[in-house]
């Protein structure tokens, strides 16, 4: 279902909305993965694009692709007993079930103008066939968990996943408290010696914090720089974090409507961690904790948060915008995240006419306060179509296939 | 566009929502502007509903239609300056252009699956043409403002505007501060005399209230219970209310995006208002405050702030979902907001495939957390079938004509 051209011209395009810089009625040449030239140039077969406003593909930074087989199952708990609950059903979840909903949600995420996405599970060969298979970026890998599997095992494991053309491998640790110092150790090495990031739930609740100080007598982002991981660790949540534990941050991942949901209260010091210069992404977290996997309806969640917890205008849309973009692929270590030549040809089209009133100095705000994924009308990954009408047409009948399939497995 | 049939049946829909009661695989029976009947009868003509879930329609308890004009041109202010900026815009805005602005939203509400709005603006006879021709319920009326209108002038003009089928005259009063006491005075006798309830923003900011107490010696919802105005008072956003003037309130109306948007602050007290026996609704206020109209995205928000505002679960989906159905229509005095035999028949059909997954105990849960506007099939309004893919059509020619007027009128 991807269609690879090497080279073509999407011609005219409405817009092009990068965070920092608009274009009016321009041609982008593709050649191969890559984005030629914008202007007036035709090269190779046409797309018209004049119905379309581009923007850069959108970087899903934290997500479980498989809990879409739970979404909307245990809606009503806080963030522990929540927990339990999802722990309770991943005992007896089987790596094909897995599978199943983790193609679910890819479809969701790709036909919702997500490009890349890392994913914290126990599946990741099946998410590295996926992805290849739907032409979306993924980073994943197995999980250290202690209470559900030995370190060990995940250790060798995750040495035995390789990287194909659309998926890395990452090094996944649940969170501090759901492991070990040993644990933190292991994955540190690992994450050395495969030349990987470590991605990990920190400072999610102020309950956390207070275990970790009890245990170590140290803050987890303090724990964390000990242990020398936090520098080349994705630090997802950090809701409950101290100002001066910023300093040892590099990349730090921002779950606004999960953790809304999951009353973990606390939050995301975004202002802050911009201003100390860390690379700040955003994320869905999981279908059982948002229940969306849209990053339209995330980013404009993150603006919300921070105006209300700051009761300032401080973060505004091209600070979102900049995070679901450009942060997000310098997360994922690729030069993409803005349409300018030279950039991955990672690229999302919106229907033009949901986005009114058009103008220019309203379209950034329009796409982040306005828009949903059901705006999205194709979408390109590294070079290919990947996504459009006819593609969506065969989306409706693999997912009633594997809904079929995954309806005798969910509680 | 909108097609009447006095008795017609809505065999066996996949569902149907309820906040209290779920059924499934079940007709409804229309007659008039009734549900006459749930369960297997079919009467009249038949149309297959096994691909949709139907849930009462809901009610959008405070827009400004008209303010679709300005989506997207001021994001990045708080309440003060913000409101500034449009007041701005008001003075130079016509009637007619007005008008424009409100039959973009009416569509853009109705294919969202919004059956009633409550409007505040200055534009309520075109409202009403408006929604007599879309077929949705309307409640509007001219705005006390007085540093925009003379007060007199208002009261004038209000006491002429006459109710029709969908469209009821309501008394709009901008806000205390806004205002004098002699214009909550003489809004509040013109709200007796004709039958109508005041609709109000009140509390919305901290500044709001030390400015009220500083004029006043009181709290704005105390204030209003001086004045016997409370009791029939719908009070919009209460962000800063004292849990004492609590006991005053009647009818509360939550507007959370709008609210955090603007960095108002505060919370809308959501728990210990309905345990109070108020009647609380939601509202999504207008398109330049929020950016979108989607009643969806506003009861998952609704949910979200609570939870991050208490640091609890207590507010859950059927909470917000009784609060956009049942008391929606509560507010507006029609036996309403339910898929039950002898209500109004306002309904709304969401896409089944939409929802997955697909189950009894989830549902709620996925239309609460996951489904957006998008979702919605059909829309039936006081019995008559008002939205579906062929009237989206229309709306589709009519919006581009209406937008190439407004690109002529806007900032």
């Amino acid at each position: 279902m991807q269609i690879r051209n090497n080279r073509y011209t999407l011609k005219n395009c409405r817009f092009i909305v990068n965070y920092d810089k608009i274009f009016e009625n321009t041609n982008i040449v593709i050649q191969d993965e890559y984005i030629k030239n914008l202007g007036r140039e035709v090269e190779g077969d046409e797309f018209d694009c004049s119905e379309y406003v581009a923007i850069p593909g959108l970087v899903n930074a934290h997500t479980h692709t498989p809990m879409i087989a739970l979404r909307g199952y245990y809606d009503d708990a806080e963030l522990t007993e929540w927990l339990e609950k999802m722990w309770e059903f991943e005992k007896v979840f089987k790596t094909n079930e897995m599978n199943i909903a983790s193609e679910l949600a890819v479809m969701e995420m790709l036909s919702k103008g997500t490009t890349a996405f890392i994913d914290m599970y126990f599946n990741p060969e099946g998410v590295k066939e996926i992805a290849e298979k739907y032409g979306i970026r993924a980073y994943a890998g197995y999980t250290f968990l202690n209470r559900l599997f030995d370190p060990h095992e995940i250790d060798k494991k995750q040495r035995q996943l390789k990287a194909s053309e659309l998926f890395k491998p990452i090094v996944n640790v649940h969170s501090i408290y759901s492991t070990s110092v040993d644990t933190l150790k292991l994955a540190n090495q690992l994450a050395e010696e495969t030349n990987s990031w470590i991605h990990i739930h920190v400072s999610e609740t102020r309950s956390e914090i207070y275990e970790i100080k009890k245990k170590y007598g140290k803050f987890p982002v303090e724990l964390l720089n000990e242990l020398r991981i936090v520098r080349k660790a994705q630090l997802v949540h950090l809701g409950w974090v101290a100002n001066w534990e910023l300093q040892y941050v590099t990349n730090a991942t921002h779950c606004p409507t999960s953790n809304m949901k999951l009353a973990t209260a606390g939050f995301f010091p975004f202002k802050e961690l911009i201003e100390s210069g860390v690379n700040v992404t955003i994320g869905t977290d999981g279908a059982a904790s948002n229940n969306s996997l849209d990053m339209f309806r995330e980013m404009k969640n993150a603006v919300l948060l921070q105006r209300y917890s700051y009761w300032d205008v401080g973060i505004k849309a091209y600070h979102v915008f900049k995070a679901a973009t450009e942060n997000g692929y310098k997360l994922i270590n690729l030069k993409g995240g803005k349409i300018e030549e030279g950039y991955i040809a990672d690229i999302v089209l919106l229907k033009k006419d949901k986005l009114y009133p058009l103008k220019k100095d309203r379209i950034l705000s329009n796409i982040v306060y306005y828009s949903v994924g059901e705006h999205v009308g194709k979408v390109i990954v590294n070079g290919r179509i990947v996504y459009d009408e006819n593609v969506e047409r065969e989306f409706d009948k693999r997912r009633r296939e594997l809904l079929g399939l995954l309806d005798k497995i969910i509680p």
